[in-house]
């Protein structure tokens, strides 16, 4: 809608039918192919100074000052921007009080830097506009994505070359499926495992169909239950609550002093659910990169278990995943190709930019289990991808990880990985160094936890009784969550906290700081300074105790 | 992982450290800024032929051919191509092989052209790559967020400016979501639906807690089901199948003439339902804008049924939502402002690129009913929209809804949704024109459907029996199938198909052929274009008959 005197107001921009034709129309003269290039120029390098500079988590109060801006409520009926103003707006005004994820300070959450080449990427993807559900709005990209899938089934599961021959282009099976996110991906897997597990039977027409009480009732049972160590993302308690099966039915199995499932706590509860009779385990979950730890469970034994027990495998590894790409750590996640299913985040460790789940099948007729169909598309036989998938539309972003895996391969991938795991432990050994911290959990991917706490303190908790241990946590608890909260409103870096209980007890609550590094330009200087800062704010704000 | 010479082949190239970092750096230096700025202009006008002359939706051969080249499951270990190659393979090899649903010719889907500033906006989404569902991890693009969802809020249910300048920017409530798409829009709606009319009481925790076994036992019912018209989208019956109900459980109501829910089938279900005392109504479903015909519900009569019978009223306008913004059509939707929740599309009518979908709740502490807390993000009381929300990552399409607002003014989204809406009415009216031709459903919005019947085969139906009408319709259903196949693989143009059971029964099973007309390229010389074609096709492929 853009008019041609630059001083007029805003508001003076009218709608008329030439105009909104003419953004429909890529242009074919060079001034305005020029000026849209332009535009592009400001997007890539006028943000440079937002993503070198800032990391910005504002305090509480210019929070709700900076609201106060967003309370217009109305949508005009005439154009109030033009398009260049539109860019300039959101690169002068928004940007600066947006977080730079991108900042090597800012290693509090699972987003980070992206390499610039990915901004490309998902500008084809919107450029093409491609509907990836149907293949009659696709075509060879809804192929690419089952090649794609293919690719990394294979890094998970590694068979044979005949396989994956018979199954990369197959319309009637499905190695897996692209999604949103981890949320989706581990749904889509405890979906699949549901209708499994309460399939149709003699004249039950299965759980999908019928629901849920009837399922109970045709299969003799009151309640059924997914087990998973305290560590689990709230993803899988929220697709507890969502399939219907109750969000207090996903059992939290203690961990040992690694923050990896108890094999022996394990072991028991199902021993305990089966005595029972009435309860039926609908999977059993292990992780490969907890969310707040990034502790890996002991995959392998997990997969046997299940295998005994005829137990769906489920195996949550949005963020260790990539690690399969590295010969140094590959080992980790050994077991992995037991899993029946597996989630992996691409907008985590493989760098893509947010809004990309992945989960895999082992058994690529497992997910006819929530198939549909519709009769405008998605009819039986068709090579539509929207036939197993929880959405109904949804881009291409697996031309994405496509160009990326070429771009980089794997050994690309391998070294921004064991640069995080690497830095990792040398942030470890240098927390552990400080007398005024504690390592909390070791790393074993790139996520760490520790808190501030003084060797007086530390000497403390070793030698006293549980009720003073209590007393000193809840003390620690109160300075950590402070020293937290002004780093973040500093605007320096950004650390995040989380809340953990120690030898799997509310008794012993511990706040504590945690952090995953990804980011290659995240360094030990770096974190050094983070540290440094901590204990400033520490010291400044508190008596040192004891 | 670019190298130097551009001869070298591409197997040579090596991933190291140095390349690595320097791909996370924007470049200072302008010839690097040149190179990139050179693949956007090669990325916005490569795609020029592209997105002008094709259509191609080709063969199924060639389509087997076409998967022939995508079959490699291997990652490469090096970096297999340089960016620059992996852009030109995009436009050069991929995307001609792609679907080109911006073309005027392409009336077959609800993905259509975009304006190319569309693309613009998605580039800043992920050049800032905020997760907008913390705000940690995205600061005012949260608050933009809640602003825009407010708007939209305000354009469905016109509540006072008291009411939104309470909840635009409060952290208590919630007007809605983005969501992926207009299924996981549906999908949060019901999940609402079904945990507020399961809610916890007494000793009973709620069905998300507890799950829907415990929670039929606890309201004494047996079943729970959803009413909605025959012209439903199949999302529904995914979420009922996904949410533990049941898909058998979304009940098809019969249809009027004008494919819109008929209100005696549906009271008549209501009255049934009610006299068996054990079964719930969850919720009863408005369609604004049905998939399939465009058709709309009587919004007004459902939401005074609804309120009536204290059922919980959702309209799905994931497709004609928009029409909202045109003054000339908005009463199309009359009554949708009795909606407890409303689902609408971005990437429908409000042009946006893939993956855009929104829900909204008249009541803004309905969204409680699905909320979930972890102790590293979306702490009780902050501002994090993952608390209420399906997805735990999720990019920040608002910012793009948001300038479109601005960019194009209500005025400017109403001037294409009229056009579309005059357009296929047109069409229609060629259709019923043309001999060879009938009118199937005739548009309220701007989607139709029609098959090829000629006069003689019209009269006949007119006339017969049951019988004869039978053998008629399975005659023209191949015909149409036909013409519809080869037209598609022509590659010129694109019609959907779908079947409709006419008069509400399988007896009279037709295939029509179906359009939505939304481009604003798309006119009456090429809707001609298009008719004349499928009367070329079947005069040479059918020996007229009767």
């Amino acid at each position: 809608m853009e008019k041609s005197t630059p001083s007029e107001k805003s508001t003076n921009l009218i709608a008329d039918w030439q105009t909104l034709q003419r953004i429909f129309i890529r242009p074919e003269n060079d001034a305005t192919q020029a000026t849209l290039l332009k535009y592009m120029d400001q997007i890539l390098f006028g943000l440079q100074d937002f993503l070198k500079k800032h990391v910005g988590i504002t305090e509480e109060i210019s929070l709700k000052e900076l609201s106060d801006n967003y309370k217009e409520t109305r949508i005009s009926k005439n154009p109030e921007k033009k398009l260049a103003d539109v860019i300039t707006d959101l690169i002068k005004n928004i940007a600066p009080n947006a977080v730079n994820v991108a900042s090597p300070y800012f290693i509090g959450h699972m987003t980070s830097a992206i390499p610039f080449f990915m901004v490309h990427l998902k500008t084809i993807v919107a450029a093409l506009n491609q509907n990836v559900v149907k293949l009659e709005t696709s075509k060879v990209v809804s192929i690419i994505e089952k090649q794609v899938l293919a690719k990394v089934h294979r890094l998970i599961y590694r068979e044979s070359d005949q396989f994956y021959d018979t199954h990369v282009q197959s319309t009637n099976t499905t190695l897996g499926a692209f999604v949103e996110g981890g949320t989706a991906a581990n749904l889509t897997a405890l979906w699949v495992a549901r209708n499994s597990a309460l399939s149709p039977r003699n004249h039950f027409s299965g759980v999908e169909k019928e629901g849920l009480p009837a399922a109970y009732a045709e299969y003799g049972i009151n309640n059924c239950v997914i087990l998973v160590s305290r560590r689990g993302h709230y993803s899988l308690r929220k697709a507890g609550g969502l399939l219907g099966i109750g969000n207090q039915n996903i059992l939290p199995i203690n961990v040992d002093e690694n923050q990896r499932i108890d094999i022996t706590s394990l072991q028991q509860t199902i021993r305990e659910i089966k005595k029972k009779g009435s309860i039926k385990i609908l999977a059993i979950i292990g992780i490969a990169g907890a969310t707040e730890t990034g502790s890996i469970d002991p995959l392998r034994t997990l997969g046997e278990i299940c295998r005994e027990n005829n137990i769906h495998y489920h195996v949550d590894a949005a963020w260790g995943g990539p690690v399969l790409m590295s010969d140094k750590y590959r080992h980790y996640l050994d077991g992995i190709e037991l899993a029946d299913s597996v989630t992996i985040d691409g907008h985590k460790q493989f760098y893509m930019p947010m809004g990309c789940g992945m989960v895999y099948f082992k058994n690529p007729k497992k997910m006819d289990a929530i198939a549909y169909h519709a009769n405008y598309v998605n009819r039986p036989g068709s090579v539509d991808l929207g036939i197993k998938s929880l959405s109904g539309s949804r881009e291409a972003t697996s031309l994405i990880l496509d160009s990326a895996l070429k771009i980089m391969g794997t050994n690309g991938y391998a070294l921004l990985l064991e640069h995080g795991v690497e830095t990792a432990k040398a942030f470890a050994d240098e927390i552990q160094r400080r007398e005024n911290f504690e390592l909390v959990t070791r790393p074993t991917l790139n996520i760490l936890t520790y808190r501030i706490c003084p060797a007086g303190m530390q000497k403390a908790l070793a030698t006293g009784d549980a009720n003073q241990k209590k007393i000193i946590n809840k003390k620690l608890n109160a300075i950590n969550r402070t020293v937290q909260r002004i780093q973040r409103e500093a605007g320096l870096s950004f650390v995040s906290r989380t809340t953990l209980y120690l030898n799997n007890t509310p008794d012993e609550e511990v706040v504590v700081l945690r952090c995953a590094i990804m980011n290659p330009m995240t360094d030990m200087k770096i974190l050094n300074n983070i540290l440094d800062e901590q204990e400033e704010i520490y010291r400044s704000r508190f008596t040192p105790e004891l």
